[in-house]
């Protein structure tokens, strides 16, 4: 295809776009298979197939017909239809994203995530930072250099950031996060001052794995997933891949001694595979298809994880259920679960953060990566100032690396840009569950009755069956009436730790 | 690097070649993904998946710039290496074998393949062959159309033929399987005469599944499967495919009402796997990586499953372990455990069928593929071709399709010229087994102890590590002495069903 010279129609474009994405699918299911599949042995080879994926979609993505096809229909807009537009101005950003990176720097990257994928595996599992750190130094790089490429005048952080949610800079979420940051710190305060203890007893314990696992898959199947058009497998770091919009693969990891993590987890990723399930397969390998943003995205993670899974409505229906599979919690109450599953206190690990604490561990790793990309801090000191950081935000002080700066896997696979939209994904759930709230009547009764289906609808009429027809900003708009700001979470949170804590 | 010029040197043909390599991993490992993983609605987003990454690989490997790379290379010979003018070879056959199919037909070829597998499977399920006939018409038609390409003054059949047993053709294959057939069919009416009922038991019955798994894998790992290094999964359709030789999956089925499926299965895969694991990692990305030919693949899982696995020797050491595994099996003997294994019964499935009669199953599918893709042979009269056929042979008469043409995945994938290397395998097998017990002092006595990986060392030495630097033909002279015949294994099963039957 890419020695013919086609039509320049939009639905030559629409065959272009169609490959581009049929590639990148392949790339998501390579990937999939690194993390959850792939036995130990295989990562070498793993990491040169796919960097030769990567490559062939570069090249796809930069052929010159195509540049040329997107160019001559640009000239021609007016006689595009408004969809056809928004399909035009998608397509041009991701040939241009393209375009500005040679391909044998798409090729590194490619094989520079792949190969940090197994190191940060193993220091991660051996607490040992030194091995990381020259994979990391090589990734940061790598990073500043596309950076560089992609950035124009701009700024080199907001260039790696507009991978993950167009139209974000520096400039819209340091106002934003210092907000979240002034609403958060004094309400930690407030809680380690007010001197409630939370009884975890029904959280952690000795709870069957096997029972863990058919309560998620009930919670799951109950808000909407459906697995003949999906998978849940086990992976040590849980996460949700949309192969298609008809492949939906969420993975998650059960701890014996603790609910939270399995349960929550696997709540979470089914937000974002609802999400995927939930776009139009019809427009699945057009450039309108796919999801809006990384915090859209995140937006339906948290949603169903932290504003229905950690709510009292939810649990007035699912207690039983859990109680069934697990007898040891026969007498536990709906409230007495509700505050368990509220509890807040600073912690090491990101994913186990409760609601409150998890942004603070956010603009931590949000200052740091931006320091990084900007060239104001160094890869050596990275353990250090996570350290200082953490203890100046949270009060407390890893004692080794896994449970401090090698805990992630995101910069390890080169992803930088990625971590503020996961606190703007928790605005914009907040903000969501208001408008859901004001639109459906008796939202909560109905949760209580273990009707799931109706906000899951809302979800997808609202959001999910749009693909990428608007941008972020447009969407929260439709949807809410305003653009995003940090008023619902507040409202949210500081009604929640009102009534669990009395702050 | 498709628009960059590279020097004319070997190098630069081995780092072309090893993109290519490494985006047929990428297929390979999306194949896999569709038959053990994939969620059913994936099917049709999938075929897309599989069509573009055909026509990027096709696209690759027929660049302007490789083609000119290997005919200037070609014109240099001399100065290179005999392993190098050996890669050469292999890098020529990969290139013309490419270009001689237009693009189109290479991306409807791998969408057909990959639609097809998925009608084969709803009509299979539903014994339904109008189904899957218009399906089947479409592949022999793109079937024909390729053999049309590459057959030049050649017969067409023997253009498929040799994807995937190179330098095999009708005129040397016929001879072999006819003289196979000529041993073969006096030997089951002998074995109908002979009035000798070989008692089932030990092998018919109730076995718990997960203690049939426990057992499997425990041969496996004797054989020297390394699993960290590959998987064992689950499959309706139980095969091996090597994504790398670090990285190699092989699929079984378990029976509860009968151990020899997943027992045999899995000793078969895993007799494909030590091939794959045995290749050198260091080549597996160059021209001279892989796989000598099907047949020789065949010949190493068909060695361990009938020529170990069927054998006394072989069940001297086991008997005890499955017994400890089947408590019910207390008190069956080696010989009988070993009579059990090597019924002979005609039958419908082929992947089912005991050592003499299947290969009259593949004299059968190799009859009818080859009058198929001769023009000679509609695909509407298939299903009474095949009745008709195993009728002839076998003296039964499949009662639906399910278990008569519509069994085997082969034609649903475009496999046409793949089925005699099964027979050609069985062949190598024997032929291979004669010389290693010349060669090995004591081999029975040492499977007999236990010992599987003297036999394992003198197959990755002989045979594995070479990957495709011989021939098969070079192979199995340096092996065995001699080229193919049927010698080894008419004295084989001769031998075998005198003492079992007295014939």
């Amino acid at each position: 295809m890419a020695a013919t010279r086609s039509p320049a129609t939009y639905a030559a474009l629409l065959e272009r776009v169609a490959e581009i994405r049929d590639l990148s699918a392949a790339g998501s299911l390579v990937g999939w298979d690194q993390e959850v599949m792939m036995p130990p042995a295989g990562a070498d080879s793993r990491a040169h197939v796919m960097a030769a994926l990567a490559s062939v979609t570069h090249a796809r993505t930069t052929d010159r017909e195509l540049v040329r096809l997107v160019g001559t229909l640009d000239g021609r807009r007016a006689r595009l239809s408004p969809a056809q537009r928004r399909g035009l101005q998608l397509s041009r950003r991701l040939v241009d994203n393209a375009t500005r990176i040679p391909a044998d720097l798409a090729r590194d990257l490619a094989l520079a995530e792949s190969r940090g994928l197994e190191t940060w595996r193993a220091a991660r599992a051996k607490k040992d930072w030194k091995r990381f750190q020259p994979a990391l130094e090589h990734m940061v790089g790598l990073k500043r250099r596309v950076a560089r490429l992609k950035a124009g005048k701009g700024r080199l952080y907001d260039a790696l950031l507009d991978d993950y949610e167009p139209g974000a800079t520096i400039a819209t979420i340091d106002p934003l996060l210092d907000a979240l940051r002034a609403i958060t710190v004094p309400l930690v305060q407030a809680v380690a001052r007010s001197g409630v203890r939370i009884d975890t007893a029904p959280l952690v314990g000795r709870f069957d794995v096997a029972a863990q696992r058919q309560f998620s898959q009930a919670v799951v199947e109950a808000m909407g997933i459906d697995l003949s058009a999906g998978r849940l497998d086990l992976s040590t770091h849980p996460f949700c891949s949309g192969i298609a919009p008809r492949d939906v693969r969420m993975t998650s990891r059960f701890d014996e001694r603790d609910l939270r993590g399995g349960l929550f987890g696997v709540i979470h990723e089914a937000g974002h595979g609802l999400y995927e399930q939930g776009l139009q397969p019809s427009r699945a390998r057009s450039p309108l298809g796919g999801a809006v943003s990384m915090a859209i995205h995140e937006s339906q993670s948290r949603l169903w994880e932290n504003l229905v899974g950690r709510s009292r409505p939810f649990w007035t229906h699912w207690l039983p259920k859990l109680v069934a599979l697990h007898p040891q919690l026969k007498g536990t109450t709906v409230d007495g679960l509700w505050r368990a599953c509220n509890l807040v206190r600073p912690s090491f690990i990101r994913v186990e953060a409760d609601e409150l604490t998890y942004n603070l561990h956010i603009i931590l790793r949000y200052e740091i990566e931006r320091d990084l990309i900007e060239g104001r801090q160094s890869v050596a000191d990275l353990p250090e100032r996570w350290n200082d950081g953490m203890a100046a935000a949270l009060g407390i002080r890893p004692r080794h690396d896994s449970e401090g700066v090698l805990q992630d896997i995101h910069w390890a696979m080169g992803l930088f840009g990625y971590f503020p939209t996961y606190s703007m994904g928790n605005l914009y759930a907040a903000q969501f569950m208001e408008a859901a709230r004001a639109q459906i009547r008796g939202l909560d009764k109905r949760i209580a009755k273990g009707d799931l289906h109706t906000l899951r609808e809302w979800l997808r009429e609202k959001i999910h069956r749009h693909d990428q027809l608007y941008t972020a900003e447009q969407l929260c708009r439709r949807v809410t009436g305003k653009l995003l700001d940090t008023d619902a979470f507040e409202r949210h949170i500081t009604g929640k730790l009102r009534e669990v804590y009395g702050v």
